[in-house]
């Protein structure tokens, strides 16, 4: 048994939260010999409701749970820290357009990441869950600039799991014989699920479907799929999105299997062309807590004009948040 | 990679199943080389919000996922089940007696019982998570007398947890250092939390903590804690009661470590004293998806009258229901 690692979960007693922790706990992310310490942190009006997850956690008696910590202080929350997930974030309400949500969250993810930079452990790794997660973790990123900013994440995870189902259910096989699923961009419309490299079961999958069907209706419903999922269960993923987050700090903490990639949002160094220092979702591969852009992979005139896009998009947020930035 | 089994959920789209599906898909419950079939079972109201369930179990591509199939009929949800949840059931309501709610479930779970001895798989394993859970695995046991009789569970693991929490938390240890904790009884606050057996590091538990908090505190707090979990979170227990329910089948598939023992209401033979036929929770070990009573297990005084009280519930719960029993 490994000594126990120091997770922060921000937004701990909502939806996402509720239903990470508990898979937290159970071993899914970091394995069964590696024991964790839970740092939850919730606002002051969500502290009671945090109150019951907690007993709820202690009720499920996990041996690989060592501890559980809650505050509404980040500097408490974070203190020690060796990974995080930033859930927490403001909602969208109806008046309020993607630049009033941006700007909401803004004050937010400058406080976390100051905290973080101040309080958490020196191998600390940051995955932002909440959105708009991009310019939430540029956000962050700038504001605690002592942490470098390889450990910054955004996660698309969920964007590729979405696209490994549609792949999958489109020509009959499981979801696990779909890989090499990128996504590219901002974890918004704009992002691009690139069925150029995807293969199943070692195969192409631009050799099993169809390219029209491709390029429309599956990029769509890739794009739309959290809309979709609130019509039908009357309320936001929150059990994929934490399966995703789970996903992502798993494949960072054990690496990604030979041959294979994932998607992560990650601050760019100029690779493909992004403007460096946009927190942009790449296909990456994965070891012991670093990553690297996946080299090498060509586009069409579909696939560039889609990184195009969407790379306008979060130039267009970074813009928006630009005296965040400082 | 094993070939897949069929696990059937009933209440899928509640609270409890959504806490529940992921983490049997992400193989928290079968083990990380035993692919499943979930079965999913709803109420006709709950179907589209089930629907939003399966995009989600969907969008997370889990590798042991090999599909999904919903059903608002017992006789399609159960077809070739190797495993059973019973997770739905009528909750009570202000003016419901607990009589009133155990005939209120009855014919849910004749029709259960029935359907699961018509269409299940000859390995059928049944676990009654939905309360009142004792009686309610009574009825479908007689419903579906053509399952033996050896395969009806009700779950008594979440009193079980939350005793080790508890125990854990007063003498400063985690709660996989507890063990040999028993639940003897019916899964109410009449059940009997066995401190005399269970150990802390191997420790005697009554060497370590303080007899009259035991006889007093650690029981009340345990015979209670489902009500002060829905007071601190405004909802009651669902992802512990999840979590229980896979600790319950994955000891039964992966079977009790060497002298420990867990928790599992089952069907009385007679074994201390207790009336045949009551399904009743014992202290068991558990192998290859059969359990056996733990023996030789004294008690003192204050063990005798709980089991004698928990004893006269189940008895009372039983005649309630005698017409659904014939």
């Amino acid at each position: 048994m490994n000594a126990p690692i120091r997770v922060a979960v921000t937004g701990a007693a909502g939806n996402i939260g509720y239903a990470l922790l508990f898979r937290l706990a159970a071993g899914d992310c970091y394995g069964k010999d590696q024991p964790v310490i839970l740092q939850l942190l919730e606002i002051p009006q969500g502290m009671k409701a945090l109150e019951g997850v907690v007993m709820e956690l202690m009720d499920s008696a996990f041996p690989l749970l060592h501890g559980i910590e809650i505050s509404d202080d980040a500097n408490k929350a974070f203190k020690g820290a060796n990974q995080a997930f930033l859930v927490g974030s403001r909602p969208r309400t109806k008046e309020m357009s993607r630049a009033d949500l941006i700007m909401a969250n803004g004050p937010i993810f400058v406080g976390q990441g100051k905290a973080l930079a101040a309080h958490a452990a020196s191998d600390l790794r940051v995955l932002v869950v909440g959105n708009p997660c991009n310019t939430n973790a540029l956000i962050a990123m700038h504001a605690g600039r002592e942490v470098p900013r390889v450990r910054w994440h955004a996660m698309t995870r969920l964007d590729e799991n979405r696209a490994k189902a549609q792949i999958a259910a489109k020509v009959g096989a499981v979801p696990g014989a779909v890989s090499n699923m990128g996504i590219w961009g901002n974890h918004s419309d704009t992002m691009f699920p690139d069925f150029r490299h995807a293969k199943v079961n070692g195969k192409a999958v631009t050799g099993l479907c169809d390219r029209t069907w491709l390029e429309t209706d599956f990029v769509k419903t890739v794009a739309t799929r959290g809309k979709a999922i609130i019509e039908a269960r009357g309320a936001s993923s929150a059990a994929s999105a934490a399966s995703a987050a789970i996903d992502h700090m798993s494949s960072l903490w054990h690496g990604t299997a030979a041959g294979d990639f994932t998607s992560m949002a990650v601050c760019s160094n100029g690779a493909y062309g992004v403007p460096e220092g946009l927190i942009f979702s790449y296909p990456v591969t994965a070891k012991a807590g670093d990553w690297q852009v996946v080299a090498g992979l060509d586009q069409d005139a579909f696939g560039n004009a889609r990184i195009a896009n969407t790379i306008k998009e979060l130039e267009s947020e970074r813009d928006t948040v630009k005296d965040l930035l400082a």
